[in-house]
């Protein structure tokens, strides 16, 4: 029987961090990875393998860093795992024994069985999977009109990317807004003007009742009776954590389906079975309730922690819960979110106040390629505490973000960001004296001080 | 006799935010700004007013904002001060009282009387003056051959925004290296490439003797003995604050010419007269030294804590001390720092270790657009504590290097960075599994495990 000390199960993002993380710490380990995949897709590239990328072979995650540094990679599937032996089995038939196993299994998308005519040909979901994908923009490239039903972060960044390829695209949501789960409706309102203005049709606040066509998809027909035509229907209304491995394998699921985990991802009762990523239990970082976030983003941060307690438990390296840190973009103009939103903070019963601020992300604003810049912060009335906060801008959108997201894990206030020195310079930002995160902080301070 | 509540001297950034802030807190008080300029600049534009605005009219700070605030504004020169009378003087011979004074005076470029031939016609300073500036730029559009003295920001700035314009820019800089005195030697060699690809002529590690020309410029003669010839001559080699007033006034001013400050930005002997921006003292944040840091940016922070704190102080709203934080940009790359680097840090004693890290700003790095993008982070050896880092990438190299601003002004460790949740974008930021930033952290990581 093949043995390893460190045995990873997932071969994406979070399983690589895993792996590479672990052989880090603790050198003296051997460390492997099995996965399915002959070559593994970067997961958050794929939206853009429908336009920019043009093919799948331009967004693969190498191999060579992890062999590089020592770690032993398998193609197979896992089939069980025997915790009293500290064993898995592979569907040939091969045995791997284990001191440690990380569950890397990530998500899979949500097929609807329940809408009928999903399993009509063009209809194609955005599976993880370079050989399904590959097939499947091979027959988009004969389809003029295409409706994507599902409005989040990857139907819109599809919707955007197919359009681009000259495709007429139609995007469907039931919620009011696109991205609505993410962003306030306002911010929403934006990303629609945006994607509406380059091209996309959207249409919000109606569902899909039925795919249509014979053999192959002709058209969807609306929950209002309205029919419209199409070549292709793509799914893209969420993923589902892929923990059925470890379901049967009789490891602990939360209601929600994911693999329960404490603060060093460890597994609830078996110290020796961590879970990161997709697949991994995430509590919010603000209000501890279960989350639904799923982003490679955190899945990479998890890994971090969860290799670097692997064998010796770390007091200052836990997981505090998920921040649900996000961004995105079309064409130039990007969206970022960190956070709990306004519409959440307030269901949630936080006692809030908000403070928004739009000015430009280069200074002067006459300068070329100048974007508008907008901040919208979240913080709690009675002490000033940032909850969350919202971004739309040019291309320095993501990192911004990633500022409110360091001041929100580090539980900062209105008053730290107010008096913190930003840098700024004139091709890069905004200016100093109307930099848009400080002005947001101020419209709250403002409010906090008439209280 | 014209009185005032609060009275800012100086329109420029520094200025402008002290005046909005002291409005906004105490929103009974009059606030009145006395400037010299009809129109004022912006300050950090200035270098781009030389190529991409083509013009001044584009890089002017408009009025409207203080005006629709109720802030008053006159144009006039103050020339006294009276302490005790608590009132000034203009040239015109106005006489004006006040409660709180706060000097916005700012900086002034060196003029380097000890150079000969700094006098010659086509010789010209980088003065926050609009009509000189005007004037300069005009003269320089007959100019073919310009040589820059100086490889600071606004040299290196400048010398590339001539170059732009097809003209011939040589950049002549003492020290090794251009940006010496912010960045590490490998950064500045960085930059370095980057100019002299663009087309920029670039001479370090020599100085100029003397400026030499009959009336006019025709070129100068270096210490080595060599002669360069040139249509015009611009000298960036740095600014002094502009404290005359005050000096004469009996403000006491430090050895590098500041005005002495607290941490509320009051003057040390009136807490009635307050100090803001490039005329006020300041203190590096990390070494509480005297710094010679001046930053527009620096000076807006400084102004809000001065306007919040005017009447009644607020324990929570101090300036720690600068953290020099920089950012420029030549093309499409970006260049940023904060806190100190590495040879100033050794130079100041700190056992330290470093982590540097080159990766992508996009991913996969086969998008289109994709730059290179290297993170340097220095921490201390012992404790891990951020004392400073330095960027070069894309677009989103100034957000970036205000992550780094944040961690340092809020010291924390390689540790808390190291297992922070960022957010990440295939068209925004590097990738979730190789965040230079983070791995910058894991490289001083390594090194601390090693003790």
């Amino acid at each position: 029987m093949e043995k390893t000390d460190v045995l990873v199960i997932g071969g994406s993002a979070s399983g690589i961090i895993a792996a590479v993380t672990a052989k880090s710490y603790f050198p003296d380990k051997e460390v492997l990875i099995i996965r399915k995949e002959e070559r593994v897709l970067v997961p958050c590239g794929i939206p853009y393998i429908f336009g920019s990328l043009k093919s799948s072979e331009k967004n693969l995650i190498p191999d060579g860093g992890i062999k590089k540094m020592g770690i032993n990679l398998k193609i197979a599937e896992v089939v069980s795992i025997d915790k009293e032996e500290k064993t898995l089995k592979t569907k040939a038939g091969d045995e791997i024994g284990y001191e440690k196993l990380v569950f890397a299994t990530g998500s899979i998308p949500v097929v609807p069985k329940w809408l009928k005519g999903a399993e009509l040909k063009n209809v194609f979901s955005v599976l993880k999977d370079k050989v399904y994908l590959d097939k499947a923009i091979k027959k988009l490239e004969d389809c003029k009109k295409i409706i994507v039903i599902g409005g989040g972060f990857i139907g819109a960044e599809i919707s955007d990317e197919l359009n681009k390829c000259e495709k007429e695209v139609i995007l469907v949501e039931l919620l009011p807004h696109i991205l609505n789960l993410v962003f306030d409706d306002e911010i929403c309102q934006k990303a629609e003007e945006i994607l509406t203005e380059r091209g996309v049709h959207i249409r919000t606040g109606v569902g899909v009742k039925e795919i249509i066509g014979d053999k192959k998809v002709s058209g969807v027909l609306l929950n209002n009776g309205e029919k419209i035509e199409a070549d292709a229907v793509i799914l893209s209304i969420g993923y589902v954590p892929n923990t059925e491995l470890a379901k049967n394998s009789g490891i602990k699921i939360n209601e929600k389906g994911f693999i329960r985990v404490d603060e060093y991802m460890r597994t609830d009762d078996d110290p020796d079975i961590i879970a990161v990523g997709d697949c991994a239990e995430k509590r919010d970082f603000i209000t501890r309730k279960i989350s639904m976030t799923m982003l490679a983003s955190t899945g990479c941060a998890e890994a971090r922690i969860a290799g670097m307690n692997l064998y010796s438990l770390s007091a200052v390296k836990t997981f505090g819960g998920t921040i649900a840190i996000f961004a995105t973009a079309f064409g130039d103009i990007g969206f970022g979110a960190a956070g709990l939103n306004e519409k959440t903070a307030l269901k949630e019963g936080f006692s809030i106040l908000t403070g928004s601020f739009e000015g430009v992300d280069k200074h002067p604003g006459t300068l070329p390629g100048t974007n508008k810049q907008l901040v919208k912060l979240i913080a709690s009335k009675e002490s000033g505490l940032i909850l969350g906060g919202e971004v739309v801008g040019g291309s320095s959108t993501g990192e911004l973000t990633n500022i409110i997201g360091l001041a929100i894990q580090n539980k900062m206030t209105v008053n730290t960001i107010l008096t913190s020195q930003i840098g700024t310079h004139p091709l890069l930002t905004a200016p100093p004296t109307k930099y848009p995160l400080i002005e947001a902080t101020k419209v709250i301070c403002k409010q906090m001080r008439k209280k």
